[in-house]
C-alpha cells in the first residue's frame, strides 16, 4: 500500500478529480491553443535573438562575426591567438655567448671606398725603420700636418736591428704627437720591436754592392710582412706604406690617392738637390716601372731563385721607368700602370693584404720586397697604379742610413 | 779733536804711562824671551797636530788617507762623490711614454721550440667553416682531448658563405668548451665572419667539376689569409690549421708534431670505410706530394696563371702521393720532404706565415692556395715535411659540404 494508512484510495480520489470530458472541453477551447502558440512564437524568438547576441558578443571582440567554420586560415590564426596561449616551435632560439674568453669581428662590413671620410674608414700607416732616429722629427712633423681626419688614422712601427736611438727618439716623437697639445692626435699607434740580423754594413759602398742587394731586399720584405701581421686589424679599410726620410709631401695626400679608388696606388718620388742654386729635381725611385720583353726574357732565363735588382750591370732590364716620367706641374691625376712598384709611398685597400698579397722575401718571378708586391699583386688580378705627375719628395740620399733598407 | 772736549791729551796720557826704559828691561829679561819661546813652542805644536787631526778626520771619512794630490783618478773620483752634489751629463735618460694610444710588442723573443710547453708557447688554431654546423661537436669533443695545455691555445674560426647554422652552432659549442664545466677552457676563441661569394654549388658533381676547383681553391685560399691576418697575435709561437670534418686523430698531435722541429709539418690524411664489414682505409688526401719532372715539364707549358689541380685528365703529373705512402702501424716519427700539401692538418712556426708566406689566391707557380703555400715556402727556404705514418682521419667524405672548400 502506498498511500497513507486508511486515507486515500484511487475511488476517492477519483471523486476529487474534476470529470475528463470538462478538461477535454478545456483543452480544446480556441483561447488556449492561441496561447500555447503564442507562447512558442515568443520562446523561439527569444531564443534566437539571445544565441544572435551571445554570439556577436563572441566573435566581435575576438575576431570576425562570423564562426569558425568560415573563416579564412588567418583570421583563425588571429582569433586563435586571443583564445588560448601561443605556442611557437622556435628551431631558431638565439645563442646568447657569454663567455668573455670569446670574441667575434665581422668583416663584411669592411669596405675602401672613394667616401672614406664620410663613411669613418680607418687607415692603417706602416713605416719600418732602421737607424732612423735623425729622420722622425721630419717624419712626424709632416705626419701631423695629413688633412685626413687624424681620430681614424693608427700608426704602426717596425723597429729593427738599428745601433741609433731609433726607438726611444719614436718613443719621444710618439708621445709629443700623442700629448695633443700641438697638433690633433692620432687614434693609436703601435711599435713593434722585431732584430732581423743586419745582412751588410749601412755604408754606402756596402748597401750599393750588386751581391747586397737581394738579401736587403729579402730582409726588408720580412720587416713589413712582420709588421702588416702585428698591426693589420680587422678594422681598417686601407694601409698607407710611408717611408721615414719623405721630406715634403702633400697634406691631402691620402684623400688624393683613394679618390682614385685603386687596389694599389703609387705617386712619383723625386728628390730636391741644389748645384750652383738651381734645383735639379732628382729622380730618387726606379723600383716603380712597366715590364718590358727584354726583362721577361731575361728573367725566363734566369734561375727562380735569382732576384732582379734594378740599376746594376748584372741586369739590363730595360724597363721604363716611372721616375724619369711626368712633371709635378702637370695634371696630377694623369695615371699609368705599373708592374713593380717601390715602397716609399703606396696606399693600399686593405682587403688586397688580408687576401694574402704582402712583400715575397723570395724570388717571385725575380723579383721581392716591393716589386715582388707588385707582380704577386697582378698575378692575383689587382690593379698597381702609379701617378706620375703626383711629386712626392724623398730626402737626397747619398745612401745615408735611413729606412730600413 | 778727536779727544773728549776738555778731557784728555798727550801729555796726560804721557804722564800715566810707565817709563819707556821700566818696558824696555822687562822685554829684554830672561825668563820673559823664555816664556816667549815656550808659547811659540806650544802654540806651534798645537797647530800641527790640530791640523793633521783635521786632515785625518776628513780623509778617513770620506776617503783614503791621502793628499788630494796624492790620489788615483778612481779615489779623487770616490772622494769627490762624498764632497760635492755629483753632476751627470745623461744622454741617455729614459724616455717615458705615458700615453695609453701608444703601445709597443717585442717579437724578439717569441720562438718555436720543441720545450714549447716548458716555454709557456703559445698555438692559436685556425679553421676556417663553410656549411659545417653538423661537423662542429665531433669537432670540438677531439679539440677538446688535445693533451697541450689549453690556456696556451687560441682558437680562430673564419665561418662564410653557409647557408646552415654554422655559426649558431658555432657559438653554442663554444660557450659550452669555455665554461670550464666539461673540459679545461682554452685561452681565448674568436670568430671572423666574412663571405667571399660562394663560386659553385655545393653538390658533390659540382664541387668535383675540374671548371670550379681553380676558383675554389682561390677562394678558399683568400679564406685562410683573412682568418690569419685577423687571429695571428705577436704572441703566437705556432699556428695549427686544423678541418672541421676530421674524425679521429691522437691526443698528443700537438706535442708529437712539435718535437720534429719543422717550420712546415703535415700528417698523412686516411678515413675510414667499411665494405663487407672490413676497413679498407682510404686515402685521402691527394693535395701532399713530391714534384716529379713530368709535372715540372707540364707546369713550363701552361700559362702562368693556370693553376694545376690534382686528379683532372687536364693534368697527368706524375707526382708521388704521400697519401699512397705509409702505414699507421710503423713508424710515426718517419719523415719525408713534400713539394705540396693539403690542408686538413698543418702544424707552422708561426714566424713562417709572419714572413709572408701564406696561401696564394692565385696561381703561385701553377699552385694555389694548400700546395701553392708549400711551393711558396720552399721558395723562400722553408723545410715542408710530411708523416707517412702518422695517420689523422678524415670523415669519409662522399664530398658532403664540409669545410670551406
Amino acid at each position: 500500500m502506498l498511500g497513507p494508512k486508511g486515507g486515500m484510495n484511487w475511488k476517492a480520489t477519483k471523486a476529487q478529480l474534476p470529470p475528463a470530458r470538462a478538461i477535454w472541453v478545456f483543452l480544446t477551447r480556441t483561447r488556449f491553443l492561441l496561447c500555447v502558440a503564442l507562447a512558442g512564437v515568443v520562446v523561439l524568438l527569444w531564443r534566437g535573438i539571445s544565441t544572435s547576441a551571445q554570439e556577436m558578443q563572441r566573435y566581435y571582440c575576438w575576431g570576425p562575426s562570423k564562426p569558425p567554420m568560415q573563416m579564412t586560415l588567418n583570421e583563425q590564426a588571429d582569433w586563435n591567438a586571443h583564445l588560448q596561449t601561443p605556442v611557437i616551435f622556435n628551431h631558431h632560439e638565439p645563442v646568447v655567448v657569454n663567455s668573455t674568453t670569446i670574441k667575434s669581428v665581422d668583416l663584411n662590413p669592411i669596405r675602401s671606398t672613394t667616401k672614406a671620410i664620410a663613411n669613418k674608414e680607418r687607415i692603417l700607416i706602416l713605416t719600418p725603420l732602421r737607424d732612423a732616429a735623425s729622420y722622425l722629427p721630419k717624419y712626424f712633423d709632416l705626419l701631423s700636418l695629413l688633412s685626413y681626419p687624424h681620430d681614424l688614422i693608427d700608426l704602426a712601427f717596425l723597429v729593427g736591428d738599428s745601433s741609433d736611438d731609433t726607438l726611444a727618439v719614436l718613443a719621444a716623437e710618439l708621445d709629443r704627437i700623442q700629448d695633443g697639445k700641438e697638433t690633433e692626435a692620432f687614434n693609436s699607434a703601435l711599435i713593434v720591436q722585431k732584430d732581423f740580423g743586419a745582412v751588410s754594413g749601412q755604408t754606402v759602398e756596402e748597401r750599393h754592392a750588386y751581391a747586397a742587394q737581394a738579401p736587403r731586399r729579402k730582409i726588408m720584405a720580412r720587416a713589413r710582412n712582420y709588421l702588416l701581421s702585428a698591426a693589420l686589424k680587422p678594422e681598417h679599410s686601407w694601409v698607407y706604406w710611408r717611408d721615414a726620410d719623405i721630406v715634403d709631401s702633400p697634406e691631402k695626400i691620402i684623400e688624393d690617392f683613394i679618390a682614385h679608388d685603386r687596389d694599389i696606388i703609387v705617386p712619383n718620388v723625386w728628390f730636391h738637390r741644389y748645384r750652383d742654386g738651381v734645383d735639379i729635381e732628382g729622380r730618387f725611385d726606379y723600383n716603380s716601372w712597366i715590364e718590358s720583353d727584354k726583362a721577361l726574357k731575361l728573367a725566363s732565363k734566369l734561375d727562380k731563385d735569382t732576384v732582379i735588382v734594378e740599376g746594376y750591370k748584372e741586369f739590363d732590364t730595360g724597363r721604363t721607368y716611372m721616375a724619369l716620367m711626368g712633371n709635378w706641374r702637370e695634371n696630377k691625376d694623369e695615371e699609368v700602370k705599373l708592374d713593380g712598384i717601390g715602397g716609399v709611398n703606396i696606399i693600399v685597400k686593405a682587403d688586397v693584404h688580408r687576401s694574402g698579397i704582402n712583400f715575397p722575401a723570395y724570388a717571385f718571378e725575380n723579383q721581392a720586397e716591393t716589386e715582388g708586391f707588385a707582380k704577386m699583386a697582378k698575378r692575383a688580378g689587382y690593379e698597381v697604379i702609379g701617378l706620375p705627375n703626383y711629386v712626392v719628395w724623398h730626402m737626397d740620399t747619398e745612401e745615408k742610413p735611413g729606412n730600413n733598407v
